[in-house]
């Protein structure tokens, strides 16, 4: 009986088993939704009624699981502290929390629920070819990352020098600018902050020159190694 | 006769039959074009006659064509069944319903006539080296459909908590938020919706810094699989 | 010394060669900067005329580099009529019909001294790189040009169904969205147009996905190309 | 003793090397965000001293860093005027001479304090093979650098022709018209400025059409270079 459970919930090869993981997903995405329609104001009792039910019937199921996994697995401590162990805690704890003590202040906790995304990963496989590229480039993201930095708090200073005395309201600290610099090297372009003295256009025009390429070559980067990890797992099947 | 009726409008390898090919090409952009002036508010009566005519005399072509090809196709009943035979047909159906019945509550069909843009496809060679190079990715697409997808619904959770009290009027529900979040890692950038906090500028920031390197492999994916794909027709012909 | 003045002007392989194209070269520089400055506003007479006078000396010294160029030439006729030769012929003939009959209605032709531009085309080398580049990518960027522009078109048809009842003034036509198509696909998204109904969100968000990785794939083409340009060269040199 | 010092501040390959150097990385970073802070309008008394104190402390560490590292150097000479000799320089130069000359007309120099950044790089190894791969690919970014002002410069004047008379007030001249470039063909897109006429927006489109694909193309470049640069190293460790 126990192993039977056991290839159903913990190995899912079998038919069960998949049809056990893909209802998992299925309630993981349920959760998310009702979460997200919970959110819209003003609402209906009705309404906010069905999504109370909902979300305690989508935990109590999410409790069964974790109970059943921790029975289930020959090495019980290795499960609870593992990343899955963990994220499957994270996903069920903060309604037990909210639900005992007050709703309101502790409204915080619901950013936990968001766990449950995490759990998607479990049943992907494709995930693994994704990792390996990543770590093929991780020296070269550390890199950009640095280098973007510093590239968006050298405009942020170059932007506050030429546009502080014309616009004192909306470059008003170097970390104002901080969020020009963010807005205009992602080309993001809100609208809400931009340069109005010829200075700052024509710095504004030197620095996107410069960092369009540098912001872009990440992208382009991971590509690359995603073909590189294709090939590699195509050779190694 | 029916053999070079069949070598003109079904083989297309004649001069005829490229005569045939382009002079068809011909009508599906006019029926664009003057399906796009008619949609232009207070046109006078005599423009809108004229665009009536032509498209009247466009659909009795294409009818005309699409009886022609079951007539001449060998097997009738799998070009009718056909991706093209269907298109075809849903090319000039929404004349036929629109005119028959009332005008006004149809209006909605007239969205079908756009299947008439598909019927430009058959008559290019080199859209199946672009299907070859998607079906080379699929896999990767998919998986970056559904990182993307995750990217957009925790950067729209998270912004709705920082800025939802700032701006409620923006940042009503998740789902408001979600519309952020899409014009953001875009990189569209309307700047109808943008934060205005602190804590939701910073977290823009770290959004865009992961979400640009993800949203922009998919075009690098591409463009490397039509390179493949363009090695692998010229190894093979 | 004919020979030696063809040397210097049409070979450029000598050292009063490449400073006679350098020469050349700032003077086009030099004209494209006087005619910047001459399209500002209420600048005063002074400066009217020093541009005046510059414009001047500048026209007449392409001139005389136009009569050089038909007379040092063995095939005066085939330099009159090839790519550069209409060009340089362009780049003075606004001038001298604009001084000869009414400024004003002629203000039209003065745009044809852009084509002085393309004269700085002539004195790089890398330039046949970049040809090369292109033949090789040339289908492609056709195809894409097309599927862009279908895609462009489809995304005005369906915005127009969602937000014409909603944004009459600025959803206008099928062309007033197709304005909205080209800055938001491009990701330039200025901000003066953009969905405000649900469908229409919906709508931008799925044909972003799409259009994304349409649109950006011609750049990783050209800069493949570019690289397989390169290696092909550096092997054939 | 000389000795030991040479290997801790110069080497940096043992462990008290290595601290010296992530203390004096720390540093520079403390240095920036009190930077920062101090261009916040309003501060208290209390964190205006408390910054000033802080800025004078680096500034001294620094200094004593600096004094050390031309005492340690074997060829001094070649150190004060080699790149990091100059820099270390500049980034302590500024306090000095703010200090004690008048503060409010010299703030310009303060902009100097950034020199302090480049410092970073130093202690960093894997910027070499970044050089490596800018210095793979520089006639290429010299070639498109070109060709983007080419670009830029075109599209200016011809936004200028379309738009001037609609929007006399944005599209003032040549020069202005540039600062529309700018934010167009690198879509990051304000929304400050943008045409309204039916010419300048189609106009516009065929410049996007042409530009994203030119514009994009070093950032495709860069990356490969950088993988090209990887191998290389690999290769030759």
């Amino acid at each position: 009986m126990i192993q039977k459970l056991r290839k159903i919930i913990i190995e899912s090869d079998t038919v069960l088993g998949k049809i056990f993981d893909y209802f998992i997903q299925f309630l993981i995405i349920l959760s998310l939704i009702t979460f997200s329609i919970s959110t819209i104001p003003d609402l209906s009792p009705k309404i906010i009624g069905l999504l109370y039910v909902a979300q305690v019937t989508i935990v109590l199921i999410f409790t069964f699981e974790y109970g059943l996994r921790i029975l289930l697995s020959r090495k019980k401590l290795k499960y609870i502290f593992s990343f899955y162990g963990i994220i499957d805690l994270l996903a069920i704890l903060p309604f037990y929390l909210s639900t005992s003590i007050d709703l309101r202040s502790l409204r915080i906790f619901r950013f936990l629920r968001l766990f449950r995304l995490f759990k998607l990963f479990r049943y992907s496989k494709a995930i693994h070819r994704f990792q390996h590229a990543f770590s093929l480039i991780k020296e070269e993201l550390i890199l950009f990352s640095l280098v973007t930095c510093m590239l968006l708090y050298l405009s942020a200073v170059g932007i506050y020098y030429f546009e502080n005395e014309a616009q004192p309201e909306l470059f008003k600290s170097i970390f104002h600018s901080l969020w020009w610099s963010v807005a205009t090297l992602t080309t993001v372009g809100y609208g809400d902050i931009y340069p109005i003295t010829i200075g700052g256009k024509i710095f504004t025009f030197c620095i996107l020159m410069i960092g369009l390429g540098i912001i872009a070559v990440p992208a382009g980067l991971l590509s690359s190694a995603l073909s590189q990890s294709k090939s590699y797992q195509e050779n190694n099947d």
